[in-house]
């Protein structure tokens, strides 16, 4: 029986099915009677003892089997589950309301993990899932419920599950699971993020998994989103010959991370990685990136009750800079508001955060924030090709004004002595409509220019693309994006300045000839992703690609540019 | 002393104070007896009928003093106060919270407006302060509060309080009352939006009125949104004579509303208004608009539990029609969603209700709806020469899927034998930044387009301009935004279209000129806009205009444009 869901990760797997079915947790109704409020507030004691001491399990298993990058994010949920934040939000509720611990847990994760889930940008959304994943532990344990691990299965599986939650993935063995599939979820799913990552191919958004029986052969085609249970044999044999050749061009695209990014007509193209922490650039080294296009701060603002200090956020920009040994690394100053919250920052509740107070707004307001970022950059640059980008430009008064704080910064560092950069370039992101539209005068002002496509199509299109209702309107490849994205290289070419991309349109297969064709320099995307984009500019010309974007642009539609583009890396077979 | 406010409403007027001061609402806290609720209750009950012979005298005295049309508004605060879901609501909570009579009054007042107040809709956030004005009289009943009036006022003075509600400006004589100062408020409180409708000069936001004394000197200054208590003799000389000049100057404009728009150099300009609903067709008349640029039909939606039949929608269409004697009636298919909550629809809660289901996305999806107002659309044509406008267009695929739709309920219409005009014009509004950039592709599938600046400027520049926070950043005049409307006239004109403009930009006399150098075609405003924008229109000459233009074209910020396109308003002597 053929399945349609939603591709959560590319490739094709077979196996038998493994149902991995968590029992659900029911949460308890009762108030707690006023001599109960300690007893009740034991509960959660016990429970975190419980927790804490599962989690070390796994994080010690964690680090023998993956190495210390997942072990630490283990770490990093005993240090969350631990915030008395959380203790007291649950006692308080407990004390005042005299609800059950149970239900005083599932409402404060709730809060909690809403800050994070919907953000625009996978690193903070992990983070909501791991505190649901906390949550979700502390009340099994509240409830003496026993959770049935995956670390056990043996065989080549497909797991079936309702979702996956951080710890579950964690224990994930890619030699034994080859395909994952959900009932919830979609492609930005923890589970379909983790799966890419892993790069076991993923079907997400099944709906429900009672049609799925335990030991039942299944194939997950995660590039078509479609799962095929109870196969025929000739299916079997087709599909199992076509996982095969999944896995060896997985090895063949990673034995590519040390080939040039280069057209087959001879023009270089830079690849670069997109990180959200200092200890991502290895990871991103390791798939080929040749530098950084784009290094969020927000993690810096958004760990700590307070603001991050010169010296932390010298020592992590360094940190950087020295991991990718005197190549690029493009750090985006601190893109919080929107849909960032900061608890370090008490910003106002928005009707229309997309549209509000955030990113380069606020710093331009807060110079005595900005100011200290700016100095750590300024500090960190003496030790590698650090490149400083302000977000959410949308006017010249604004880059100037912030070069004006940089400027400032600059004489203090000299005044006091401190060695930096004194070339160090700054450019911006083009992720406002206006500042694509202005792109020749904002070209005077900046050393190059980095386009958010995710934001760019959102206020272009005038769609959330966290709005499930109106997803069908995300459009990537909808000809005004084009057209700006080429508006905006001709005017940074114009003015012998370079222009990158960072969004997620960098990193899909689908765009990349036609960026090439319009003159993009630099694609920066998820470290996972840079074998294939250069497996695809290593096959073509630019000149058919120039070509191929002059068509595109002819075109009327998303849906026409979408299919042709589509076609033609059919026809060369890099689909 | 000066004290500095905002412009509310422009021109100078001079006079004595007469501080208007309600005392303020104390809302009690106590809780409500069980066996008090039915006493509770009672109370809203008799505030009631208090409330409503109040609103009976005062719209009996609207009637006499200003007509049938004011004296309806006092109607309709009859009915909104006897809504039962008020009522209802207000008992609920006394009910199942034993919130007292005054508070829950407070707390549902509070929900009602907040669902109009702060909407991106004249209209609308109107509605939200009857509603306030409604549930402060009520409370004021209930308190036993003797609210002071505003009809006995005598000799030539300025109105210096809070804030003003419906029912306060609704009481105002303009041969008493010469300006108006409020502590509270903005540009676009209701106090500020009547003063200009009453064309009396009004400085809002002065931040508190404690520096006014009863019967002192005061001089309004409108424009600077500036005010001037105790102005020495020489001051006072002074303003009393430019508020003459200001009257004088009024008087001339009005009696142009017979002149053509047309510049010193011979070239027309269509000059038509904005209204919302059929009966404010007759004033646009009386102003001078040559027809209507923007008709809202969101009223008949919003009005009601449930959604307008096709008859009710015809006959209103018609009305506008017959009105407007067959001069253009530019009617906007519903632009529901977003800001504006409608209680005939379940439309779904959002993050970025800007980006999100609203207007032609919500039609598109709802063919039930939308067709019922084409059908009605359609047979109104056969009255008067009304043209179809589509809001919110971001692709190619919305206006062909629309049109579609069109064609079937014309069809249809043939098909029953109802007549209907078979030329029908439709249009587009141009609002989505991605409509403007592809608007040589749009041009080919419709026959004008409409310029809304409003929401065109908040996607273009991702500022949602009533987020206070972010305001200043909130420019019409941006380099980015004149170059997409430039753009935008130029795709119609290449393909014999033409552009009307119906955001708030095409009544800001310091845009005129702009506009009409960059070669707009049409002007849509509030009717009480029109007469200065035609003196301007009928001042100047197009070629200087161009001039202006390429100028403005030129220049790299807001700030540059605006200043230099104020400099040659004053040269002109027309600022």
């Amino acid at each position: 029986m053929r399945i349609q869901g939603i591709s959560g990760s590319r490739g094709v797997a077979v196996g038998n099915v493994y149902k991995y079915i968590q029992e659900e947790i029911v949460i308890p109704d009762y108030e707690v009677a006023e001599d109960q409020v300690e007893a009740e507030i034991a509960k959660f004691a016990t429970a975190m003892a419980a927790t804490l001491k599962q989690l070390d399990t796994i994080r010690q298993k964690a680090l023998v089997d993956m190495g210390a990058d997942e072990a630490a994010i283990f770490e990093a949920h005993m240090q969350i589950a631990q915030d008395p934040s959380l203790s007291d939000g649950i006692k308080a509720l407990v004390e005042s309301s005299k609800m059950n611990v149970v239900a005083a847990t599932a409402q404060t994760i709730e809060t909690f993990a809403a800050i994070f889930i919907g953000m625009d940008d996978p690193y903070m959304r992990e983070r909501g899932a791991d505190i649901k994943d906390i949550g979700d532990r502390l009340m099994r344990n509240m409830l003496g419920m026993n959770p049935r691990g995956l670390s056990h299965i043996s065989g080549e599986v497909i797991i079936v599950a309702q979702d996956l939650a951080p710890s579950d993935t964690a224990s994930l063995d890619k030699s034994v699971v080859k395909g994952i599939v959900t009932a919830a979820g979609g492609p930005t799913s923890h589970a379909a993020i983790m799966a890419r990552t892993l790069e076991i191919p993923a079907v997400m958004g099944v709906g429900d998994i009672e049609g799925f029986a335990d030991d039942v052969r299944a194939v997950v085609l995660g590039t078509d989103g479609e799962v095929i249970t109870e196969p025929s044999d000739e299916e079997w044999d087709r599909y199992t010959k076509e996982a095969a050749l999944f896995q060896e061009e997985l090895k063949r695209l990673k034995d590519s991370a040390n080939l040039e990014a280069v057209t087959k007509d001879g023009h270089h193209v830079d690849l670069f990685g997109n990180i959200g922490k200092s200890k991502d650039a290895d990871h991103a080294l390791t798939m080929g990136a040749q530098g950084i296009g784009l290094y969020r701060t927000e993690f810096l603002y958004m760990e700590n009750d307070e603001l991050p200090t010169e010296d932390v956020q010298f020592e992590e920009y360094k940190k950087v800079a020295e991991v990718m040994h005197g190549n690029p690394v493009i750090i985006r100053t601190m893109d919080i508001g929107g849909d960032k919250e900061l608890k370090c920052l008490d910003l106002p509740e928005e009707m229309n955060p997309f549209l509000g107070y955030r990113a380069i707004r606020i710093s331009l307001n807060r110079p005595d924030i900005f100011k200290v970022q700016l100095r750590a950059l300024l500090r960190a640059s003496a030790f590698g090709d650090i490149h400083i980008m302000y977000p959410m430009i949308a006017s010249v008064e604004e880059v100037k004004a912030a070069n004006e704080m940089l400027d400032e910064c600059k004489e203090e560092l000299i005044a006091e002595g401190v060695a930096f950069n004194t070339d160090i370039k700054v450019g911006i992101m083009i992720e406002v409509p206006a500042a694509a539209v202005i792109s020749q005068i904002l070209a005077k002002y900046v050393d190059f220019f980095s386009i958010g496509t995710n934001d760019l199509c959102q206020y272009t299109l005038a769609v959330d693309r966290m709005n499930e209702a109106i997803g069908n309107l995300y459009q990537p490849l909808h000809p005004a994006v084009l057209r700006l994205i080429k508006h905006v290289i001709d005017a940074s070419h114009d003015q012998g300045k370079f222009t990158g991309m960072c969004g997620e349109l960098a990193g899909d297969p689908v765009a990349t000839m036609i960026l090439l064709g319009l003159g993009l320099d630099e694609f920066s995307m998820t470290a996972s992703s840079i074998p294939l984009i250069k497996s695809i500019l290593r096959s073509v010309t630019k000149a058919e690609c120039e070509e191929l974007a002059q068509k595109a642009l002819s075109m009327d539609t998303a849906e026409e540019i979408t299919a042709y583009a589509k076609s033609v890396l059919a026809e060369k077979g890099l689909a």
